[in-house]
């Protein structure tokens, strides 16, 4: 029996802040404490205005040799590792898969990701393709790929070969287990020991942003609001105390 | 007087039968029959939500050299071999034309791609580009190509070259009367001499793919339920013996 | 203090005559007029539906080079040039930025394009991406880019070097001022002194199009309606005459 | 039995005239005669040092579909249509093949390269690879290629497809009897019809070459000397006839 | 401490035989096992004159995470993987390194290079680059690598991650043990399981090769020497007979 | 008249000691200065053997406009840019070209070349291609380029458009007057403001390498030599005082 390694869960509350961070605070806040590119660049936002963020099952695709890629996989469906990564799937997790950008293979089809949905998890992000995207558009599962295919997984130059171990993706080594954040600005990697302290980080406040873009937006001066200079801090104090008047339960 | 060679069609019933086979199991259907990869790679589904199959006019550009690509295509319209390829279409055809994937050719602009609509074409693959799409967008003629740019089609490095011969588009080699069947998954080439076994292999019913679907879409294991087990078939019997009942007509 | 030189716009007569003609006949009618390729290839319509015109401000990338661009960019904001491009925008101005094609920088963020909007900038065509698509895409800017990212613009490779200088843009080279006209097709650059050539040369009236277009939808000859033949020349003079009985007052 | 279209050979003063002409002048001179690129870019000169001109042979390979290229070839070997080109080689024919610059498949191995040399084949250029390479160099063939390799050309994506047809090598069209002349900067197309053209045109001869090539090794202004200007002439004169005193005999 | 694991190794005979078939042979004969492509495409024989076969021992690169990579292997120069792989050479071995294709990442410098030669290591396949090279060449180990760099292997984008697992190498999986055998044509990876078979089906002598090399530098006919057609076989039968008489000894 | 600006050269010492230094040990000195990559990727020694160090003279391509690069270039000399970056030549200088990685488009031709070497020229760097190459090649000029082609410069897509500017080749940021160093490792630019701090940081003599290598060469651990532990210290030291012993003028 083919058994494949667990993964070691981040506390939801950490997933659930970095989802509220977004990939784009993400990004900039790693690279503030030290990580230079967690963005991976390849797999793009498929189906656009989802945001999610869960802790990463990995796949990895590698080169079919046909000595280690047999007829078995078709005798015993059981031998198809693309299968076990779904076995591991939780509510709110991620599937991450390396398929090493190839455009001719379709990681999973429409009965795998009927699964996935079942199973409730967050979303996928493949370094390739999916294949039967006509049925895959109408499960609604947010997905950041490269793009679709109607070959299967294994038909021209990949096969499946390791999960839950450590993958490069989009050019990003993910380890599984790491926080995947996605948006319509793409996926970013944020390693398991670091999500405290990018939470921290992200979250000093910027307050005063929603004034600047009100005042950016009629034409205001960039220099003046953004960042706010200390010229226009009274003029946004005065806007505070105002807007505080307005929504007086906010 | 430019002439170019006529195509033999493949039976109706064949074309239409392939259409609803769709792309993905076509290809999948052909590679158990010995052809590794007849899905091109490159044209994307640009109209999406489109499904269409249609045997293969072909078009094939080369790069231009001024020697064989002269004026006279400009005194004398009839020259431009890029209008004989539609000069051919009946209704149900597919254009295909390979134009090498350059990005910066538009192979056909507005009032040709009227005149395809006009003759009823299914639908075009281009491993290249279209120009005029503000336009020719709001024809709804079924398109997979690699994009759009304001460039005519020789403007830059190609010509056209040749009709109804053999291309390559998109890594497949296309022989007019091909079928080429396309949807949201991409476009793929039916040799003719292939169409009736690729029908006859993948119409082997999966008649409890509709039970399965659902069993997965509510959490349902994968193990059990797809491939369908054995120890999941009395519970499949039982939901077919209901469903008939819910739908006695059908 | 940071100074960047400011451009000569052309008459606005021009601007305004070269967005009616649309980038697919102004990449044409340059052609004609000498200039081989207009139309710049990587940035597309982000946007759809967008048509623009606008003289081009120039924002110009270069591999960073840690001497070069140093801590002093974020401890002196006004340091960081790709905020100066935005502080010439007049209303109706393009600004076009050479990012080098890369994916993994994102030149302006929300904020900064919230500033262009209300200095009323036309569009923007970058060789590159953007980032915080998520908040830009709320505000309606016309854009021709390669894609979006999470990265901010200067967190990997490249660093803003040069401000309304010459730039090379997919593929093109710029010069500040030239007249960027961009829909659907792609962005192109009419260059400032052939501006009302082009306009010239392609207002040259093909009033039988609209004749041709109906009949080709319907299924006519190209041969006789595109171009117009003399065969057709009577059948269209009735067309026309008779819509001109329908519209009197057109 | 498979039949191979004969190719027409320009005569062979023209060739000769071609080769010592050069690539390098052929490709500037043929720009003059309104043919923008004939230099196949891809293939490089593999073999250094040798200087070839000739009529092209051709061959095409296209992506490989195995209902096209199946089990026969190996019962019948004549059924392999990369052997053909070779039975067309006279003394002094060039053999070029589009071999769509796969680096995976060997276009020929060492006993066909044997049996090109045995034909007195003048060279080749592949844009693509060729296979035995430890046995093939000994044979001292001039060629242009992109590389070598292990596999043989139909192992795995390509199959032979058609001899003495156009094709496209290095993104130049060749017409089969068209003069392929190449040294060390490449390999370029001559168009059979523009020889003569191109020889006349390339033949003005630039007498006071050397003696520039001279001044200039020595520090010479290149202002003064390249090309020779107006106030170098008496230097030139004077050193001609310096020269033609030493070698009377010349 | 840094613990990999140790291969291992297929008998000294199996690998000896396997470098006397040759890197297009072993190529060629695993097609017919069932491998459709052996050979590593990218890496290219950098030390021509070279054959040199060899058990694998890997090394693996993973794009660059900065909180997997920190400073301590600086401080304790043991953590560096890249060493730990030389520490497993024994004499005859090869390195076969997975550089993910980085042309700014030096895998090895001199001194490692030196220590590997110490160690008699047969030869190395990179997918990536070296590193000084003017010292480097000096040693004359057999290499087939992407190309050289000034930079050294952790300078940008990769670390080294793992030792003696499987790898993707050239778009070949590549188990650690597998036999690699490299010559001018490039590297070829013989599955450890399948080296007996490859050599037995290798090793059908085509003993009228030479006889047929012989003719065909002649100027003999492809169709009759190439395979040996049954009318040449009395010349062959008469060739080998005088040859035995000029070589008694033979 | 074409005026273009003059470089600010640094002191030749400073570019002798850089020389000494060699492209590996700078680019890594570099990075420890906080210069991520200052090694060009793409032009490749062309000219083996060859250490050359100099201060950069630029030449910058851009993508052909036929309006500004007109019919004059070839009436008026002059005119020509890429003459006039040749004009400031003076011994041990080296020239930078940014020719934007074009294969078709041959930067110099062997007069220009014959020039540069009259002048003393040290050395070229070219992210692009020469013309040529038969009589380049009789020069012994070392150089870096990407290849060689039979096209001259502004045949295809280029034209010349700024001479000693700063300019991007190979990915790295070139200021005119940087010190650029080559070898077969490649070429890399060292900021003239940091030619200094390079140098010393360089120059901290590991007296204790040729004994490591000497070691290593004889199978010695690398745990010992390399770095030098200090278990091997005294080893080091009578192989110091015995080779003293041998050579006490040294």
């Amino acid at each position: 029996m083919t058994d494949t390694p667990k993964i070691v869960r981040p506390r939801r509350e950490l997933v659930a802040a970095i989802r509220a961070i977004g990939a784009a605070t993400a990004s900039a806040t790693l690279t503030h404490l030290g990580i230079r590119c967690a963005a991976m660049a390849g797999p793009v936002a498929w189906t656009r205005g989802s945001v999610v963020a869960g802790p990463a099952l990995t796949l990895q695709f590698m080169p079919k040799r046909e000595d280690l890629y047999g007829d078995g996989e078709y005798r015993d469906v059981e031998k198809q590792l693309h299968r076990h990564v779904l076995y591991h799937v939780e509510p709110g997790d991620m599937v991450v898969v390396d398929a090493r950008g190839d455009m001719r293979s379709g990681v999973f089809g429409e009965m795998m990701m009927t699964y996935f949905k079942g199973r409730s998890g967050a979303g996928m992000v493949i370094d390739g393709c999916l294949r039967d995207w006509p049925n895959i558009a109408k499960l609604g599962v947010p997905l950041w790929i490269r793009g679709v295919t109607p070959n299967f997984h294994t038909q021209t130059d990949l096969m499946p070969f390791a999960v839950n171990g450590p993958i490069a993706c989009g050019g990003v080594t993910v380890i599984p287990g790491d926080i995947v954040v996605a948006d319509d600005d793409g996926a970013v990697v944020v390693p398991a020991g670091l999500a405290e302290a990018c939470i921290a980080k992200a979250q000093k406040d910027h307050e005063w942003e929603d004034f600047s873009r009100e005042m950016l937006a009629g034409g205001g001066d960039l220099r003046r609001y953004y960042p706010l200079s200390d010229a226009a801090r009274p003029e946004y104090e005065a806007w505070k105390a105002k807007r505080a008047g307005r929504n007086p339960a906010r």
